[in-house]
């Protein structure tokens, strides 16, 4: 057998965690494996997913920014999950029989990571800014976690109309669309205002109630000015890498990577 | 910058050697840079090296078997090699402006692979079985050596008359369309045949001369028939792998990589 060969593919590239992280894994646990980065231009995207699919044992890929919407798209019928068809947006492809097969996991990567923070999501009202690939699946894990209610706003009125719909197909839970307010327990960031020091604020935190829990998710800086202001009025703050760290496994086993005594 | 990636292309690839050679220097030297296997079969070549173009911080490709005529059939005029012209096949890519860049090393790997293994060319009479590209390379790469006389071989007489009419046009030493025979000193095998256990030979060596030098290209197995055949006869022979060891330098200085002290 080859090395099997994984590819983590965006635009730009060189702040990509992945190869880092599943290297080490590949290393730990004795998989013949490599991850590289893959840096493709949007333009290029459709075309490139096609023939990467003619080297066999490029065996799957990490989409990430610009590309999880167009990632989607990509997908023939029956080869999206569902969290991929409600999104709209897919972060990682495998091979199948037939094409690229895709998936979604920035939802539970990021659930998982404010749990594994140690703060519930049961029972509270959640506000997401941002209804694109990350904030859509975001939108559905937390609902999966049977929330009081969800907001979401858009500077894209269109986007938000999109996203409720949808929801309202799958879940009971009340959905309103609004910026966040005080009442909010969970507020989410899921726009990517803040990657660039001179982006404005994606929303204005002064107004939050006292125990809020405002989120991130972006990875790169670390501490944006959302969570450095947040932090200043004392509310309590998760940083976006979370949502990586907490979705890896999930990858792996969607790539089916072996597992130890499995 | 973004990792630089680079890729060994073949049909089958698990055999190759490169990418571990490749990637204990790019640690050795502190490159960020890694190689990996990328298996395509020889239908689907042509457009994956098109769309490998599309991958911005792919550098650069080791072409291997059975795809390096195809390579050079694939390169645009100008960017081709005075060697990859004259031998019709290219083992070595590197993305340049206007597309792929290709050389051919092998016959440089197998003239230095046999000067280190302490064994002098210039004044010999060799004999090359094989006018595909390996063959033709070395042929090249031994006339540049001042050999006495070349014979060449190939059981598609078109191979060696084409080859024959390229080397004509180069050198004024005397080259035959023959097959090996008794007052040869060197005689090498550039067929494909000893790759596979039923394999025939791909020449008699019965009748060589008592110190003529038996020479390979294959790498799997180290020892084919052939080599074993020989060395039963008390022949001297040489292993295929240091065609492939003494070209890594110039494949690296190819794809531009950096130099210590450079």
């Amino acid at each position: 057998m080859a090395t099997k060969v994984f590819g983590i593919v965006g635009d730009p590239i060189d702040q990509v965690r992945s190869p880092m992280i599943f290297n080490s894994l590949f290393r730990e646990r004795v998989v013949d494996a490599v991850m590289v980065p893959l840096h493709i231009r949007p333009s290029d995207f459709s075309q490139s997913l096609g023939a990467l699919l003619l080297i066999e044992n490029v065996a799957g890929l990490i989409i990430t920014v610009p590309h999880k919407v167009q990632a989607a798209s990509c997908l023939s019928g029956g080869l999206a999950s569902s969290r991929v068809a409600v999104a709209g947006a897919a972060n990682a492809l495998r091979r199948t029989v037939g094409g690229w097969e895709g998936d979604l996991f920035d939802g539970e990567g990021f659930a998982k990571g404010m749990e594994a923070a140690g703060y519930a999501i049961k029972g509270k009202n959640c506000a997401i800014v941002g209804c694109g690939g990350a904030g859509s699946a975001i939108a559905l894990a937390l609902l999966d976690r049977e929330i009081a209610q969800l907001s979401i706003w858009d500077t894209q009125r269109s986007r938000s109309e999109v996203l409720a719909a949808r929801i309202r197909t799958l879940h009971r839970t009340q959905v309103e669309i609004r910026e966040p307010k005080k009442g909010d327990d969970i507020v989410v960031n899921a726009t990517p205002l803040g990657m660039a020091p001179t982006d404005p604020q994606p929303f204005s935190v002064d107004e939050l109630q006292s125990d809020v829990l405002v989120a991130e998710v972006i990875m790169k800086p670390v501490r944006t000015k959302l969570l450095i202001r947040a932090a200043e009025l004392g509310f309590k703050t998760l940083e976006g890498r979370h949502m990586l760290d907490h979705q890896v496994e999930a990858i792996w086993d969607f790539f089916r990577l072996p597992r130890l005594g499995g």
